[in-house]
């Protein structure tokens, strides 16, 4: 069983994932991905894979088998586990639980060499439905307190396997940033009696340098302040806190769709990793919050600076970022 | 100019270093530092490099010329900038001030084959004895409010040259994870009337599970909850808020190259980074923090779950990789 971890001076949990457990000469031999051979989760290869949470197929009587649009399973190899009673217990000054939590697999498209820029439209969309269909039921369990719905692409950006797929994990506890964030949202929010992001996306909006896209539903825009090159956010344009209440999943979809190409013609396909960060459950629907995806390009190495500081060094300004992207031809 | 950027989401503070201004193209064209080529760093090309801020060479009177046994520069690319008074602006919602800062490279010996592993240990004392002169001399300087020390070895750790070196860089605000580590040691002891790292030495040493070594001053071990595999801290076991009054750098030296030795040992010469946490200027001396090097060697991808939750999944125990350490024979 995993164990959740509570460093007594950040502040921050970590997960000691003992089974995931390597010895030391395991590091010096991580392989990349293979390119081309066996892929668990191409169509045909179902057996292979823990059985089906949820598929979106036609003949809706059937399961793991060929024939499906979109496969959800549980991660073979879970960070957390799904079993169990949530025990929190110390450990003379320190904070321990027992790693409960549901880690799941989305694979996005049966088509091995397709990615969330290049498959249809229609199958971004699905993507979208999946990760809300996931976080309604998982919302039902009443260990969990919040869903981080993530996306790795790129061997560098940490994916394990190079069909497109997102993951998710259900939460005991709210995780660090979205906390962090939702303590500084509240602040402004009390001081303000407005949401920081809907005054951050009133400014950009007449500014328009860091603009990136938009449509009658959604914006992105590059952050005022990114960590990294190239960074992206994409925001609805009318408050929402939590992800998402109106199922508008099309809108999302075509400018979540045209990010992602932006960044692959900008910078020649990077990896990248994407995150929805959202209200956690109690408090999903309020004034303050307002929830996002982020997009990452791994551009850069984080180095000891970063590590020690929490201060990010970022040689592209934001400006340029979207400059360049606006100007991309798609 | 660079500029220092505040995200009014999370509260952290970007360097936003446009001169180092990477152009799209030049991400994926990055390319590992050449072994033995030339080396600006390594003795008889003093003249390729910014001028000695400071150096250690038995003629005192001479500088910028062979016959140094560890030399202190600027950073050829800063990231902060020197020169200039601090100027802090908003636009709009948003907060920024200019980049104002040192960014001093410290060259640890001429030797361009020698590590802090394998160098002899009174050069490893001669580099925190470096450490020390910097931040006494910064610390007069009423722009900065902290300096971070900080040392990334091999490329995969961020490192540029591998001629062996450590970095500062002095800022004008407190970074943000030192921040937190500070306010959760204070209201720790706000609460128990004791410091937080005093009392994890003091249930480490009786436990012994996570410690590593120990010498008469200081102990090193695996903390209770590392974000990654083989995080390794080493503390005064007395009280000391900052480093390091006392400057008993002998017996730091020691522990500090024992530790180092016994990671390049299990892991067989990883990246590492290395960063000292210490109090900020302006509460030096004070009851609540404790001055302590981490040591992080670069073993796993940080991907989208750890961007996005601020959680970090560790597939090694630090009883294990304690365990580990203390078996390698060095």
């Amino acid at each position: 069983m995993p164990e959740l971890r509570k460093d007594p001076i950040s502040g921050r949990w970590v997960i000691i994932s003992i089974e995931r457990g390597k010895r030391p000469t395991d590091f010096s031999m991580r392989v990349s991905p293979k390119k081309g051979g066996f892929c668990a989760f191409c169509e045909g290869n179902e057996h292979t894979t823990p059985p089906e949470i949820l598929a979106f197929r036609p003949d809706k009587d059937k399961s793991n088998i060929p024939g499906w649009t979109l496969r959800i399973v549980s991660n073979k190899f879970p960070a957390l586990h799904i079993e169990g009673q949530l025990n929190r217990v110390g450990e003379g000054i320190f904070d321990k639980m027992n790693g409960i939590g549901a880690h799941e697999v989305i694979i996005e498209t049966p088509e091995h060499n397709l990615t969330l820029s290049t498959m249809p439209l229609k199958s971004v969309e699905d993507v979208l439905w999946a990760f809300h269909y996931r976080i309604s039921d998982l919302k039902k369990d009443s260990r969990f307190k919040y869903v981080l719905v993530f996306k790795n692409e790129g061997d560098n950006a940490g994916a394990s396997l190079e069909h497109t797929h997102s993951q998710l994990i259900a939460l005991p506890i709210v995780p660090h940033l979205v906390q962090e964030e939702i303590e500084h949202a509240r602040d402004y929010y009390n001081y303000k009696e407005r949401c920081i992001f809907c005054d951050i996306i009133h400014q950009e909006a007449i500014s328009k340098t860091r603009v990136i896209s938009e449509n009658e539903d959604f914006i992105s825009l590059a952050p005022f302040a990114p960590r990294s090159p190239f960074e992206t956010l994409i925001l609805p344009k009318r408050h929402e806190s939590n992800f998402m209440p109106n199922s508008k999943f099309s809108l999302l979809a075509q400018i979540l769709q045209r990010t992602l190409k932006q960044i692959d013609k900008v910078l020649n396909l990077p990896p990248y990793n994407m995150i929805i960060h959202t209200s956690p459950f109690k408090e999903e629907t309020n004034d303050y919050y307002h929830w996002h995806i982020e997009i990452k390009p791994k551009l850069i190495t984080i180095a000891g600076f970063e590590w020690g500081s929490g201060f990010y060094i970022n040689p592209t300004s934001p400006e340029e970022a979207a400059k360049f992207m606006r100007e991309a031809e798609i």
